[in-house]
């Protein structure tokens, strides 16, 4: 299957600007699965609640809706972040395909000022079955804690879709690691720029990228322009653990001797 | 405190050559705890278990003997891969001081045909306290699961010492990914040379290293020389677990959303 990550410069609250510069890339490039920044349709560094509840959109909105479009035009899927208004506001990624909604994630591993805003989610990460392979999701922040990637794989997961803003300079080589340890596929869709909102100032380092299960880099974007790239990937690679005779990294693992 | 990496090159089945050369190095650099290689003084690459049986020792055997007796002159302390012989075959370390023994600890994953040697240790990663810190153990092939270093986090550890033996050229950067993700030091003693044995032919790459909770390396030796550095390192850096005003990465784990 194709794979390719969308790395976007989003402006602050300007959603139908954002998608449209989003589609504009996907438009360049033919692939199966598009996986889009954390949050790409509405931008990041929020100050109040207010700005967040004024781009955050139910599951079926109009993010959601000009994606679809695209999705049903092309024949593809699309795993994307945005804020999510439901219950609560929550920092959402939604994955996509011609028939409409997939599945949701919730970020559970909120960063930083995220917390002021959003409800961490509390569903689990999940895996999704698309016709090319088996989908797990996490986003951002969750790179940190290893048991986000391994739970993914332990469901059973081939790729991480990882819609990302990265502000901090580690997780594109950490990313490396969880591929390693866990022998999956990741595709961290990060985003460029800076917003600098009163005394909140982010810059983001870009630096998206597709990673394989040896934890060969297959593709990185750099870390100040907008692009997409697309690498073709056998996700079934990722259902090989075992990496000589004797050792099964998923199966040999011994949870009776780890502390929870 | 001052923390020592010690790289060295054993010749296989040459004990007391293997002791000596690591405390040739060692009498060179004055520290308060110095981390040795896995298995420093028997070698690695075995064919048959008879060639184990002949270099395991119980943990208060000659090699003890021999370090314990530097401890005691100097004042510090070791932490040492051997080859024990207990009720079954383990690919343990020890941690000594001036006192004699302070803790052991038997690998818990056994890297390929170590398995047919060793058993694996079931006693789960252990944490000491020493004077100057809280001291965790794991050995060389541990580190691919995030759940050793893990576990000896959540343990309270505020210093993983990792006696190696790498063949794989993967673990000196994840372990960048190991001590960030828990903010956490960690000291890898590998070993340097050759063991072409029959059909089994082993590389080792050096590349010892210290690391420091923010990821950090403070020392790194090179892949194909024996060789001795330490650092100076405050261990209660350790105990910071927060990185921001939100994000305790240790307290801010939500156990009930991993899978085990």
């Amino acid at each position: 299957m194709q794979l390719a990550i969308v790395q976007t410069s989003p402006v602050f609250g300007k959603v139908q600007e954002n998608v449209q510069a989003a589609l504009e890339l996907m438009e360049s490039m033919p692939a199966d699965l598009y996986v889009l920044p954390e949050l790409f349709n509405a931008g990041y560094n929020f100050i109040e609640i207010l700005e967040v509840e004024r781009v955050a959109e139910q599951a079926d909105g109009l993010t959601f809706q000009a994606l679809l479009a695209f999705a049903q035009k092309r024949i593809c899927y699309i795993a994307y972040g945005f804020a999510e208004k439901a219950d609560h506001l929550y920092n959402s990624a939604a994955l996509i395909g011609p028939s409409g909604l997939v599945g949701l994630y919730r970020k559970v591993h909120l960063f930083d000022r995220e917390n002021l805003f959003f409800q961490p989610g509390n569903h689990g990460f999940p895996v999704f079955n698309l016709p090319f392979g088996r989908i797990g999701m996490m986003i951002c922040f969750d790179w940190i804690y290893p048991e986000a990637a391994r739970t993914l794989a332990i469901k059973g997961a081939q790729l991480i879709v990882h819609p990302s803003n990265l502000v901090l300079p580690y997780c594109p080589d950490a990313m490396v690691t969880r591929c390693l340890e866990n022998r999956i596929f990741a595709a961290t869709a990060d985003r460029v720029g800076r917003e600098n909102r009163g005394s909140f100032d982010l810059q983001f380092i870009g630096t998206s990228e597709i990673v394989s299960p040896s934890g060969e880099i297959l593709a990185r974007l750099d870390k100040d322009t907008p692009g997409i790239v697309a690498v073709n990937v056998d996700l079934q690679q990722a259902d090989k653990k075992r990496i000589n005779h004797y050792n099964d990294l998923i199966i040999d693992r011994k949870p009776d001797q780890y502390s929870r």
